[in-house]
């Protein structure tokens, strides 16, 4: 090779790749390397048009991708490293499932003979690590396969009822020659969610119709549906009440919250719902159990229609009356179609004054519901909340005014972390809103590796750290346990497993290149937000909170 | 329930899963604990003789219990909240597995009834997510099986092959009450390692006897099995030299580097190695694939012999002569009584005076051999060093002095982040041990938390960051690649995934309450060991190496 004859790069598999993503509109992978994806990343150089975000720990990669894909609605793509990067991804997976994210991970694995050898970095069947996590699993067998084998992985991530979606690539097979051409979405791109049966929507508008006082409980999947306008019109068409899922199921707002017709997170016991004719739950989980419910989620007298995009979804846990299964935008506006005009009834719930002031406390130290209204003195319609708070989570869930269905993000997972990334895709694919992260202490060290990529990218994430400097969700847990046991909850300083005191949550931002402050008093949180978003660049605000708050009052 | 009657708890099933860890002399408890390890927490203040070790994620968790383990040759328990937290800490597990670390991993699941319901934080068949990686995987289904169910784990655990063991516990199963007596290891545990067969012996040590300039490559096995005497008595008996695994195989030495009859790691063109007449592969895998061989491993006229606890790592990549299964102390005693005297031979390949001086660098800047040196100046055979540094690993492995197994402790897995968690564990478990935990920054960033674990129990480690700010493994991958494909390998500082600068870990360690100093010359190395040891708690130096050295020369 002399310099004036440079070596054109063969067209490798890598190639094919790259091309195929871009085809499908995919301009950003998430990436957290080893050396099996070096292929990949030299071919990344040829191809200018793919963005390369790279992680320092699988974790915040998913999660990114996870963020990126619920602001998009359209695929996001991580690339990890062997079995070893994909099992550290698995937990923000799980929320990428729940979410029904159109998550495609790729996993880089070592040469198929080094592979056959029980070799370095290599353990057999790795697609079965994925494999409770996606739609679907499969290791590419052969070079000429592989283009095709990452367009149905797009194609299953982006089928309703959507989810992710694994494929594993041998090091030979990635670095190989390739002939094949790109496997572009027109190929492979199948647009056909489920239409509602009109005939079971004739039965539901029936039983609707006929019932006093329903009830719409609206769940993240009519929000992804882009269901939130038609929930209303079919709200005032009933004269009914809408309610969004209840804090375990809650993924994101579907309706504004300041809208009459809204009355709040969904509570069997809550008057509007306890007196209700009929319940129609629409695009909601309806219901997850976080320890064995112990009271009927549904009133005794009313009727239940249930309809959600994945039919696994309906009656999981409770009777149904009529089941319809569909995109839940088009079952709302076919239920409009079916139903008379009545006059807007006496069933709004809203709760339109907002929450009441909040009372400092005597000793000064910050309580949760202050630092919830300090978030809401800097947060406006176009501010997205990324929130994963544990025990905070009622609090934020029931205290911040929700504009759209992008204005609150959350996960049902329970796995701890997932903000801290989530927040970072999800900014760099609306660049245009303010994302605002509300973490706990105990998450945040679940993620600290996300500064890291907040920094290079100057991705302007405002972390706000309610920093309890404490577990108290196991706190809460060992409270309950001895309630059952007839036994007083006795000092809770003295619970193992609950103080995780001791880090300086501002330094190791710092010391990651994010600009932080450390605060006392949630007052001061609206200035140090304008102060920080001077810088134009990530910031992290950490507020102290009282270590023995347990959580889990709404507002 | 008053003052003058408090409520004594019933025993529950986690006083009885407690009871019988204690029976099988477990003392400590490595937790990340969510809600459903609430009873356990709980039970352990009824139980002051279990030590519970909190930490902040599960990697720590589960490579501290693997250091602990590896230190004291006894099972080691970690307990993790649901599948997202056994998720959490499987590419660790991954070392555990081939380290064959008892390692019992516990996992607290939800109330059975909310598993059947699909509710919060739970996977179907969880345990299949741990099966790649233990010897015994099993949810408990009834209360009066737990602590058995435990026991069998711990069982497994300790039986040769050893290797890790996971159990499920559900929530209601471990709150439930108990009369099922602690399951301690009168009636579980078996001492029955397998006996090599005689008539194998007697054929491998005509072999040996009979062949020319034999050569021993001594493995991690032989370690565990405190083999190192008995080998180098082979080693004179023979007349022959001693290797350690190669770097792929290695996780600790077996004899001294300064024995004369020690050559350094194997390599098959290392001229005594290539001029073997026979080869004993000793308790070491032999051999683990980075990338497919492309050169014959082992001398064409050598005889081998192939002894392994594990009959499944015997002749998995290259041909064996006489296979014996054996623990392998038993099998170098065994070859001992049957080998006749003979003078001490010719083969001693010992490099006795040490590697060479090494000069520093015209433009200042540190290189790893230069830590490498300044580590060797404050290590000695009171020293452990625990490995976890990538691209420093050739340079850390054939520069270091090690006196004992107990000197050089390190990974196969290529599990990132594993020694920063295995360090705490080492130390906890040989307190009058100076460990000593150097990695990479890559790998720093994959285990920060176990720094709140450091400074919460005041484990005096120290932490050595060798600092190149960069993924030098993927740089070397796609130079590699670069080399197969017939290009150049071009400018290092285009390579993407390469550069990962931008965090200041001496900053992030003063953040999670650990002493902590940024250097730039290695020769200021000794003096902060010295400075930071006064500490009497964990400390941490970050020397600022040169990005652009990929690593991988032998001293």
């Amino acid at each position: 090779m002399t310099d004036e004859e440079p070596a054109i790069p063969e067209r490798t598999v890598a190639d094919a790749v790259i091309e195929t993503l871009l085809e499908w509109g995919v301009r950003r992978v998430f990436i957290c390397p080893g050396s099996t994806e070096a292929a990949f990343l030299d071919a990344t150089l040829r191809h200018p048009g793919l963005e390369v975000l790279l992680t320092t720990h699988e974790s915040v990669a998913v999660s990114m991708a996870d963020g990126h894909a619920r602001a998009t609605g359209e695929p996001a793509v991580v690339y990890l490293h062997t079995h070893l990067g994909l099992a550290n991804g698995l937990a923000h997976l799980d929320a990428a499932r729940l979410a029904r994210s159109p998550v495609v991970v790729l996993t880089g694995l070592k040469p198929r003979s080094v592979q056959a050898h029980d070799g370095f970095t290599t353990l057999p069947g790795t697609g079965a690590l994925a494999a409770p996590f996606v739609k679907r699993h499969w290791q590419s067998l052969a070079a000429g396969e592989v283009a095709d084998d990452l367009a149905r992985c797009l194609r299953a991530a982006v089928m309703e009822p959507r989810g992710p979606a694994w494929l594993g690539i041998g090091q030979d097979l990635l670095e190989a020659g390739c002939d094949a051409p790109a496997a572009g979405p027109g190929r492979f791109r199948v647009e056909a969610g489920p239409a509602p049966d009109p005939l079971l929507l004739d039965e539901a508008a029936r039983l609707l119709a006929a019932a006093g006082r329903p009830v719409i409980v609206a769940g993240a999947e009519a929000a992804r549906h882009d269901a939130g306008g038609a929930v209303l019109d079919l709200a005032e068409r009933l004269g009914g009440t809408v309610f969004h899922e209840d804090r375990r199921s809650f993924e994101r707002s579907v309706v504004p919250t300041s809208h009459p017709r809204y009355a709040g997170l969904y509570d069997p016991e809550h008057p509007v719902a306890a007196g209700a004719g009929a319940v129609l739950l629409l695009g909601c989980r309806g219901f997850v159990e976080f320890e064995p419910f112990g009271r009927p989620l549904l009133p005794a007298a009313a009727k239940v229609v249930h309809s959600h995009v994945d039919p696994a979804e309906i009656g999981r846990t409770h009777r149904v009356d009529v089941a319809v299964v569909g995109d839940e935008r088009r079952v709302a506006v076919g239920l409009l179609e079916r139903l008379p005009s009545r006059a807007g009834g006496d069933a709004g719930g809203g709760d339109c004054a907002g929450p009441a002031p909040v009372a400092s406390r005597a000793d000064g130290v910050a309580t949760v519901e202050e630092v919830v209204d300090a978030i809401a003195e800097v947060a406006d319609a176009g501010t997205t909340v990324i929130e994963d708070a544990t025990t905070s989570e009622t609090a934020l869930l029931t205290g911040l005014p929700q504009f759209s269905p992008a204005s609150m993000v959350t996960t049902v997972s329970g796995s701890l972390g997932w903000g801290m990334g989530a927040a970072l895709g999800y900014q760099l694919a609306a660049p245009d809103r303010q994302v605002v992260a509300v973490v706990g202490d105990g998450v945040f060290q679940f993620g600290p590796q996300a500064l890291w990529a907040a920094a290079r990218y100057r991705i302007p994430v405002l972390y706000l750290v309610i920093n309890n400097r404490s577990y108290a969700a196991v706190a809460a847990a060992m409270a309950r346990h001895r309630k059952r046991a007839g036994q007083d909850a006795g000092d809770l300083s003295e619970y193992p497993g609950k103080d995780i005191s001791g880090i300086d949550i501002a330094a190791v931002a710092a010391g990651f290149g994010v600009a932080a402050r450390r605060l006392t008093r949630a007052r001061d949180i609206p200035a140090a937000v304008r102060d920080l978003r001077e810088t134009g660049g990530p910031a992290l605000i950490e507020i102290l909170t009282d270590p023995d708050d347990l959580g889990g009052r709404p507002r």
